[in-house]
């Protein structure tokens, strides 16, 4: 087949990939397209945690087909057994002859060797083809798999002027409806979402997807919300009220606290799970937080907080990622600071790389990558 | 001849207008195409003040063939004597049989005056082909027109998170080379430069118009810098160092002081003008100097300064648009603000339109205009 055909079909396999972006997790997402004699014979992407994965579901839809075809997968097939069986194995067994990856699997578990046992097996293996785009599609478990941490992304609205309250908090609805929608789909796309006990006093937010708000076809809607992100409170003096709606069951929580914090009985009550984490002045300590989320296979992490928090994230170097919605008004010189971040030269000023500017309705998405020095 | 045609005709002369940007103040900037027989006989734009208008450099280049053309002009011909004589007398006497004119002259001296001239000579006249169009090449001079005030526009660089300089003041170059070349194009445009001396203090800025840094070609930079806008210093205690750059002698200046301030000799020596103005806590009274501006025929004026002066200058209501320079940098929660502006209630907050948003080297420009209530 010619290069064209082959990197169309893997253009394919990655539009494939990215319909389990909302619920693959805490798996990398992947699409595969099977194709003989020059027609697709089955498709598939990553079914949510336990279900199929991709290969496995584009082989069952080709069927006999299957055998003398070629697959075009996004990520290295699998060679260990998790929930499910080997992919690797299981394209040996339909009689696959020929398959392109667009990438070497970063698991460690993996790493070349689900390539290298379909070559064992005779297969025609190649990898590469469309690789940096490939990579585009799952940050996060690549981030998790190479550094030992998920992709951080605190996500912030503010207005023209940098600000995003009033000195006296007030603050709701900054920015508009499509915001907020667009909100829901980076909630939905993570595997944790981060806030502080302030904004959970003030906003009183539940910090779930809802089905309904994620402006996604009815289908996609019910899978990505059928999946809710662990929502995280930091709270070192554990103040959140016992009836806050990030409590409530509609999604799991953490609470997290410092280590020598006395427990309220009325929390206990809640039976919320909690994690004491060491604090100092600046805060509780968000490295051990950050392992306990890898510990528990977090590829996204999403920081929905005020200034304090957002801070000291980035102090920390561990933001990946802002994604700062800008409203069109003015909310003077009073109003609080995008991020409380207490820098005195200009040459401690933190440089970013502007990845993308947009418009999302009546606001502007600006997406940077702090370029730490 | 057709619709398409007279439309291309006046894009062609709505080009040619733009010619004059840099150069035709305090006349609008007016362009004007001469049409025989289908082609092209003639084109010219508005010449800096004293020289040609449009009309009367493209019946220069037309000459005989002027005699039975077609004339699309952007404004209205003026019917009074300025500097130079009545265009629409010139376009009378050359033997134009049909005029198209963009717009009305909003200049209530011409209002109607010149089309209704040109119409009891017996020429066809037509006026509003591409008129929105038109209003957007010279919006200072129809607001000075209308309102008797010129549009004022406030430039600021700004990191994204809306911050001017570090808390001790320092701050020179936030923004690229790219967004340099940008504002010297503002000043170009523009018949005064307004300032603080708190900017002409910490800066020493020379608010001048460098031929070498337009980034035009050779011969639109010399037409765009050979007129200087005034440069305007807001200084109510006269703190303006007598060696500053802007009381060189580069460009004219004008010394805005407080009515009952007391003029140091050093300052008298240097012969600056000076515009004495009304005084309170606020600081002087602007709109005494946009008066003054006025009576001065400044059609566009540029605000080059600090938070607090463009606080001012939008509290008051006077700004028509504020252009900012977002470098893609952190600067933190201590630096100075964007503008000045002490507001407590979310209901106080100013409401934005975003006319434009574009990348400009490194930096993005964005464009607003505010929506006073």
């Amino acid at each position: 087949m010619s290069d064209a055909f082959a990197t169309g079909m893997m253009a394919r396999a990655l539009q494939l990939a990215r319909r389990g972006m909302y619920s693959a997790m805490p798996n990398p997402h992947v699409g595969c397209v099977l194709v003989r004699d020059g027609a697709v014979v089955g498709e598939g992407f990553t079914q949510p945690a336990g279900g199929d994965h991709a290969e496995v579901q584009a082989l069952r839809q080709a069927g006999d087909a299957a055998r003398g075809a070629t697959a075009y997968v996004t990520l290295e097939p699998c060679s260990h057994q998790g929930k499910t069986g080997p992919c690797a194995d299981a394209l040996i067994r339909a009689g696959v002859v020929s398959v392109s990856a667009a990438m070497e699997d970063p698991n460690p578990l993996v790493a070349g060797n689900g390539l290298q046992k379909l070559r064992a097996a005779g297969i025609q293996v190649e990898c590469g083809l469309l690789e940096s785009e490939a990579r585009l599609v799952i940050p996060g478990f690549i981030a998790r798999m190479s550094r030992g941490r998920g992709r951080v992304r605190a996500k912030l609205a503010m207005s023209l002027d940098g600000r995003t309250a009033m000195a006296s908090g007030e603050s709701q609805w900054i920015t508009g409806a499509a915001a907020r929608v667009d909100v829901q789909r980076l909630r939905a796309m993570s595997c944790a979402v981060v806030t502080g006990v302030g904004t959970v006093i003030s906003d009183n937010c539940s910090l779930t997807v809802r089905e309904d708000e994620l402006g996604l076809s009815p289908e996609e809607a019910l899978r990505a919300s059928a999946h809710q992100p662990l929502r995280v409170v930091l709270d070192s003096g554990l103040r959140t009220p016992p009836s806050a709606n990030v409590l409530d069951s509609a999604a799991p929580t953490l609470l997290c606290h410092a280590d020598q914090a006395v427990v309220p009985a009325a929390i206990i009550a809640t039976a919320v799970n909690r994690l004491p984490l060491e604090h100092d002045k600046n805060g509780l300590d968000l490295h051990g937080l950050l392992d306990f989320l890898t510990a528990r296979q977090s590829n996204e992490i999403l920081v929905e907080c005020g200034p304090r928090l957002a801070g000291a994230f980035l102090r920390e170097g561990l933001l990946d990622e802002l994604i700062v919605y800008m409203a069109p008004v003015l909310m003077g010189s009073d109003a609080r600071p995008l991020l409380e971040l207490p820098l005195q030269r200009m040459t401690e000023k933190l440089p970013l790389h502007i990845e993308d500017m947009r418009r999302v309705g009546q606001d502007w998405r600006i997406t940077v990558v702090p370029r730490y020095q």
